[in-house]
Formats: C-alpha cells, structure tokens, sequence
C-alpha cells in the first residue's frame, strides 16, 4: 500500500501546517508540495527552522515542493490529498474557491485542519464528489518569525471523515485510516474518531468562550481567571455552548465546563489565537468558534443572547481590523 | 443676595470643570478654590489657556485660589457651595471621603457635575444634612494639553435638586436658584428642571450604548453606525435602558433611541469619553454608566442579560487598566 509515495497539497504552511508537512514527509510514504504566501522568500531562501518537541532541532527544512500558489502547484498533481491548514475565515475569503483547480473528483481526499464548527460544509457544497476528513488539532506550535517554528507540545491530531451518502463509507474510513498511517509513522500523532464533530463541540467549549473573550478584553487566559471573569462570563457561555452541543445531538461529558477550565492552569497565561491576532491586527477567526455555533442555535431554537452579543462585538472589532488592513494596503 | 461673593471649592479642574470655573467667576459674584491635580504645575506658573466658543480667548486665566488637594484648599472656606467634576469612578476612589473636610453641615451645598445615574446616593448617605444639586452637563470641552482647553460647543448644564426629605424643599429649590443665576450670569446657561433623574436617564441612552460599545470594539460612534452596530447591539441596549427608566418611574420620549441616534451624526464621528480612557490607558466610568443602571434593573426584577454581558467585559477591560496603572507605578 506504501510503496508509492502519497501526493499531497497543503494549503497554510504556519505551524500547525508546517508540523503537519514535517510529519507526513517524515514517513517517507507522502510527498508533500507546501503552498507559502507571507515565508515563501525565507523558506525558498533558508528553508524552514524547527525546534520540535516530537521531531528535534530541523534546519534548513523543506517539503518535497514549495510554490507560491495553488496554480503554481498544480504541476506537482495530480494530489490525492489535499491538507487545508489555513485560517478558516469564510468572512474573508473562500477557501473551497481557492483548492477548487486542484480537486481531482472522487480522486482528491480533503483534509481539514481547523478551528471551529460547521468547517465542512462548504466543501461538501463544493466538493459533493470527494471524501472530507476533518481533523481537530492538539499541537502546541507557533511561527515566531518567517518559517521559524517552535513545536512545545507534541502533535496529536484527531481525524475522521464527514460522511457523505455519494461516497461509500468504506472508502472514507480507509482514506482516513491512510491518511492517519501516514501521519503516524511519520512520528506524529493521528487519532481516528468516528464522530470528529463531537470533539469539535468539546474543543468548541473552551474557544468560543476563552478565545473570544481575552480577544474581547486583551486579556490572556490566567488573567481572565485572576479578574474574576471565569464566574460572570466564560462559564455562561460555556454552558451555552454545552446545550447547543447538546441540542445538536452531541452530549459533552458532565462537567466539561470546570475539566476545559482546568486544563488551562492559570499559571499558563495562555494568549489563544484572537487575541494574538486582534493584538497584530489580523482577522480572528469569529465566523467558525462563534457565528456558527450561533446559526446552529438559531437552527435548533436555542436562545443565545450572551452570545450573540459577543458575535456582535466581535464583529464590530473585526470590521475595525479589516479597515485598518485595507487603508494600509491602501496607502502602500 | 448677590453682595458677597460666593465661596466655592471645585473638585476636578479638567475641561468640564475649569469650565464651570469660569461661568462662575465671570458672574462677579463667585470666589472659585478649584483643587488641581495633574494640571496644578502648570496652571500655577502660565494659568489656563482656553478658546471657548462661549468665553473667547483666554490666557493666564485662574479662579481666585488653586490648591494640590482639599486640605490645602480649606483655609480659603469655609465653602457654600461645594462642585464636583471629577470622573465618576466609584470602583476607583470615594468622593464623598475625599470632600468630607470641606463639608460644613447644613451650611455646604454639593454640586455634582458627572456622568451616569444613581451618582448622588454615596453623597446623600454621607452627608445627609447638604443639599445636593445635580447636574447634566451637554458641553463640549476637552482639554488638549495640561492646561490647555478647548471649549467648542456651548456650556448648558441642566441642574436640579436632589430632594432630600431633612431639609425643606423651599431651601434647596433657592439653592439651586442660587447657584444656576452664579452660573448663568457668568455667560454660560445652567437650566434648573425639578427632575434631573429623568434628564439623566435621557443622556444615559446615549452614554450606555455608544460610550460602553466604542470602548469595548475601538470605534468611533460614525464608525458603529458604519459597521452596522446599531441596529446589532446600540439599539438593543438603547431599548433596554429606556424600558429600565420607565420601570423606575421616568418615561422618555416616544422614539429616544432614533433621537439619540440621530443626535450624533456619524460624519461627526464622537470619540466618547470611555473610549478615550480605554485608548489611554485611564479607569472608564463603567460603575455608573453601565452598572448602576444594571443594579437598578436588578432592584426592579428587570431582566438584562445583554446590559451585563457588556457590563462584565467592561469590568476586566478595566482591571487590566488598574493593573497596567499598578505596573507602571511599581516600576517608577
């Protein structure tokens, strides 16, 4: 089964999809072509510099191929699987829109390694002919400057397919158990998981409630705690989020409220994703760990006025970030 | 009436309050001790330097005695009537502790100049012998640099007696005379009405909605209106406190909201009082703006679970200003 190589595109080559590309070339069964937008030049030039927790010190690091768009990639296809690792910001862009001239029908698996809830559907709108693997992530990685990573906890990736009536169910769970094997022997971690929806709700827990709200306030997730702000909003909406699970047919275990609090000691000061970028000016990712939970809410009759007022703030806050992008584009 | 000069101690001398200084020193009838804090150096050495759309221009101006702190502004007293404009940051420090000195029973008469509802009870309960005067300032002044002032929109300060039942009613209505003729005479208007809570319920509209959402989002009030925030969260929270109002007897104009809205058009593009604090790293008046309208609902069983999702992001917005203040103070 392993003795061609897989061919695989990545779109997103920050961390997490950096570590992910390092653990698919590392099984030597994969050949990945990476597509680099803002570490392109430094990667082409240096290649990657890694300091991993589960790989060691890489230097000079590369994927099979590197190109600066999915059109200039296409000459590495066709690919058989086609690993997303971008920020999933459908206010902003489309990504399906972006992958679509490298989707081979029935041929290309889709691979999503991204935050949030609801992620797939607009690939199984755009793609009703592939098999969709979802995936959670559990890395501990940052880019600290242009294609240098640090890697501080190990990569475990949970996996499973989005089953999908066109395509046989055998079929996607041996895509998912390859793409898993791939992953693992590359000395990483993937765990397949027959309901990835369900830990989306569990990771969704704490996102929707920590991320928003340090976003909200700048403050990083002890000093929430410090504030006192665990009692008065974030298991408010943590409990939201608990019923709206629920509601959708995923039931979290008891107390997922108090074991998500605890899993982030307050010693960690831990600063998650919209609060790094509300902080450098970047998009947060609000439609995916907030607005879609919302609309499931909606959907299923769930009253979800704390909530929504975040959404709102959030997006005001974002409609900010997305005017200073644009008259700074402007102005160059 | 008018032969002697009335003494007055003035607690606050940023625009609003060097302001009032000088309505009232222009009457020719008021010796103003205005107690200055950051300002004082320079004030002491140049004096205030104003262009006032009311006053014209002054350079070198000063009320009669300027003094670092209330004690040192008691050999001036003892004091008729006592003004505050001071912000109003009850979670900050306590006024009435810091005027208690200066307070002569029965004899000094408070005059508050401040934002928010429900400002006047900490100084009814420590100084249940004064009357107390407050008052709803529509100007527009800020001061530049120290010392320096702008004034661009006239000074019209609504004032009204709290009436408080151990002292008759006919004294604090001539007090109020009292000090609105000081204030009128001296060029700028001060209004009496007998119901200052309803006045403060009106402005509070505004104040609830914009002042805590550009706090909260780093917009402008044209901004808000731009991004779409008024109809997603101004408006609901414009609703909720004017159904707060009317449950505590005060009913607003049919169709406040679209005249708060109105009042501000977005060309002008407001940068309101809590969001320059929040901008400068200053405590915000969140108690009374936002919480004490909140307390009061709460009192009259009114339900408002969007009213104090804002409220609880406000606070840790403001603990991180108190902690920054702390930091940079330990590090002097």
């Amino acid at each position: 089964m392993f003795d061609t190589r897989a061919n695989i595109l990545l779109c997103g080559c920050g961390a997490v999809g950096t570590m992910a590309a390092v653990a698919l070339e590392r099984s030597g069964c994969a050949a990945v072509t990476a597509v680099l937008r803002s570490n392109f030049s430094v990667v082409e030039q240096k290649g990657f510099t890694i300091d991993s927790v589960d790989h060691g010190r890489l230097t000079g690091w590369h994927p099979s191929y590197i190109a600066r768009s999915v059109e200039n990639a296409m000459k590495h296809g066709p690919f058989q699987f086609i690993v997303i690792a971008l920020k999933a910001l459908p206010d902003i862009y489309s990504i399906p829109e972006l992958i679509a001239p490298a989707v081979t029908p029935f041929e290309s698996t889709i691979v999503l390694i991204q935050n949030g809830i609801g992620i797939e559907q607009p690939f199984i709108n755009a793609f009703p002919r592939s098999t969709i693997l979802s995936g959670v992530s559990m890395i501990g990685a940052h880019q600290l400057s242009s294609g240098v990573i640090r890697h501080d906890r190990s990569d475990i990736l949970h996996l499973g397919p989005i089953y999908n009536a066109s395509i046989s169910r055998e079929k996607e769970d041996e895509l998912a158990a390859l793409f898993s094997s791939l992953y693992t022997s590359g000395g990483a971690s993937c765990l397949l998981t027959e309901n990835i929806t369900w830990m989306r709700w569990k990771k969704l827990v704490w996102n929707a409630s920590f991320n928003s709200v340090c976003a909200m306030t700048g403050l990083d997730s002890g000093a929430i705690i410090d504030a006192g702000g665990v009692e008065t909003i974030i298991r408010p909406v943590m409990d939201k989020i608990n019923s709206i699970a629920k509601a959708s047919g995923h039931t979290l275990p008891d107390g997922i409220q108090q074991l998500m609090i605890d899993s982030m000691p307050r010693e960690m000061h831990f600063r998650p994703s919209m609060l790094v970028d509300v902080e450098r000016g970047n998009p947060m990712e609000i439609e995916v760990i907030v607005g879609n939970p919302l609309r499931i809410a909606q959907e299923l009759g769930c009253e979800t006025p704390i909530l929504r007022m975040i959404y709102e703030h959030l997006k005001l806050v974002q409609w900010r970030i997305r005017r200073a992008k644009t008259g700074s584009r402007l102005q160059k």
